[in-house]
């Protein structure tokens, strides 16, 4: 692996504090919130955590952890 | 890793002896139950469980272990 | 890891020799059998096993090995 | 674990030049060969492998190497 | 392991800097972007990422970091 | 495991530089091509890719590395 290279999970350590969209695998639903915690396999722990269903507005979920194998993508909320 | 950051398995330790919610990857299922132990790969050890269709009540199932992988997410239930 | 805690796979080495059942994931089958061992990442292998559609007794399996990634749930038999 | 306890996978390995049914996640799809080897995972080197459709045979598949974690099952043919 | 076989990893280490499409497992939708990063899993971190439906441009996603457990395939934009 | 038994990895090795289909989980498709590099995670590197639907040949992808995951069977052309 080249060693001047920043992994991913290194991009998601960054994210923590901000708020951070959570794009789940097979289903139409994201999860937005802060990230106030992740770990090597890319669990996930956020609070402030509201559903999206499609572009729209779901439940407020509050604090939730989030298994790394069932995450499709991390991004940023810009 | 920064040093200072709090692990998510760590939030879910803290919740053992408490009621929790499990949902679970690509169903409209959640177990909620006293979470007994948990280990490295969110392995769920629950009792006085019960099932949740959407939001409705289903069976008592008592103790049950859940297989880490199938989990979505694990929270506090409030 | 509180070193008090009794592990997940703990709870189901107990279960060694007595009845279970097996949920799979994202099917409406279980395995019901008796349990002869389980290893770290809970690939369970039975015997006497038969299988339950829904509710109902389906074929009778014998011996089987079940992969543990497949498992949503173990659970003793009441 | 029970020192005394033989593995899943012991199981497995003593099924090795015997003919063998591997169960496939989420589909209605066996097969059926001679098992040559196994490791750690449950992948699977199988030759003389037919596909059974329900179970129906269908076609004559030779030598195949199957992902263990689309595993659902592995169990003698008797 | 044959020690002269450069691995699958190293091949997309080789695409880092470079558009690459990223195929999601079951899923009719795929990632274009700009390779910033991977690591031994396959976690990707890319830029400038376009979302692809079937063949058509669907939205502009920028930063995204996808777990490689959920990726089928990673080729190079020709 | 016995000593003498040459794992499913070594049989997926002696494949290299020979055409090989790979079928994926879940899906009626198949890649077709000639393998250049596996490891140990059965991620394989293909290139003069061609895909498969069903039986009929589909797109000519090339290069593509796939996560070996979401392989379900790895076979040689025969």
């Amino acid at each position: 692996m080249p060693t001047s290279m920043v992994l991913p999970i290194k991009k998601v350590f960054a994210l923590v504090d901000s708020r951070i969209t959570v794009e789940i695998k097979d289903e139409d639903r994201k999860f937005q919130g802060r990230l106030i915690s992740v770990d090597e396999y890319l669990n996930i722990h956020m609070d402030e955590t509201i559903e999206l269903i499609g572009d729209e507005r779901g439940r407020s979920l509050g604090t939730v952890v989030i298994r790394g194998n069932n995450i499709l993508t991390i991004s940023p909320v810009i």
